[in-house]
């Protein structure tokens, strides 16, 4: 039985993000988790281009998002992410929350902004699916 | 008993939305949902803008998207959206097909390339939930 | 000595581009030109995804935008574009208004948005610089 | 006589950003400019969520950017920017470089990528033009 891994990745929302509402719009999340996943890669060992290198792709092939708050302009946003396995794909779970908000400053207790989850198969560059590589299964079976 | 109500909405694929691999990037499926959603609301005689001068907002408070096929540069998607009550919530369906390739032209047979869902909630500007007004529950009812 | 030719594509600016102003991020008129662009080498008969087939890439080596007015959520947004030579660039002017408001309706009188320019090279896909093909050349000596 | 203040801030291409060249998609790098903008207003100690705040907003009247050599997935982009006076207007000067490659790592010489400017007028909630307020005055003037 393995530990847990999680990974964090923080980013300031710029204004480019915001919409009228004053709020991220949403589909900057999958952007957000898109940036957590490849620090995450990163951390792992196996940064995504080096994967692609490999001839290794990581397709999305299903994307979720709750959103239960809105964020806004300049507040730090921070996702943990955990990865698991769903039969032959990588299921990463995102869970992002505000630890310092734009305008009042540092939070006490961080929010919760969005949870999500995106599925991801192993494809060569020709389309095929693969069989995940040694360190991609080392994170799949992180938690259990 | 309602008639359906199916809205299209189309597409060109921009360079913007095309990533590394060639294909459109996995988040701007949200982008092309939202358009799709604004030009229904336009159609059913209550465009965004009017809502919200009404006081009116259509948070999204949940998404989904499969991914099918990948979409390249220049493909014409086309989106189908439904409308659907779920419990208090507005449901939308998003279909979105190729119709025409950058590169192989006009299809025969059009492609599915993603579907997914968005849900939405009524809000006041000050963030209390609110009974759909009518021009909208008779889209959420619009299907049956 | 030609006749100018002079291209027009219009785009509905989405909730996406809009930021907390309730204007339309300053970014996101290089995604129009690059829209407005995509369509004028679509009529001249050199899609962009043919350029590339040949091996011919335009990359933009230089861009420049004047906001004049801001443009908001839903406003129907027309870019007027015009080419002609610049030394070995592709020299592209870009002059987009705004001919329906989404608040105010269709307007009498077009508005002035935003004026630009880009600037573009021809490459081979290992970066050399190529003469510039004749379809090009012909839209780069349109106005004279 | 002042000292020349400099800023810098860092980003790490997302996929997101990357076209199917392989290269950063141009409009990005205006998000970047504003990303560097907010961070140098932030350490300035007039953080732009603050100024809103006191009715005074800062929107773009003119943008350039010079590209000159592209960037790529996973690189790290230092953009380092540089403050000054043009008549009324708020000049801000930028210059962004690769220090760390995607698939190269770590460059002992960073490698010029992109500059730029952005000018900006001082306004009120209702358009008015406003002087600009002391804090950016002192930007403005910090390198003369």
């Amino acid at each position: 039985m393995g530990e847990a891994r999680i990974f964090e990745h923080a980013v300031r929302v710029p204004y480019a993000h915001v919409d009228k509402m004053g709020f991220v719009y949403y589909a900057n999340y999958l952007v957000y988790f898109e940036m957590a996943r490849a620090e995450m890669l990163r951390q792992a060992g196996v940064p995504y281009p080096s994967l692609e290198e490999k001839g290794v792709f990581l397709p999305v092939v299903e994307s979720f998002c709750e959103y239960l708050k809105p964020a806004a302009y300049d507040d730090l946003l921070v996702t943990r992410l955990q990865c698991s396995r769903k039969g032959a794909r990588l299921h990463i779970e995102y869970d992002t929350r505000r630890t310092v908000s734009g305008t009042r400053g540092p939070l006490a207790e961080p929010e919760r902004i969005v949870n999500g989850y995106t599925d991801h198969v192993c494809l060569s560059r020709d389309g095929k699916v693969l069989k995940p590589i040694t360190e991609l299964l080392r994170l799949m079976d992180s938690d259990g």
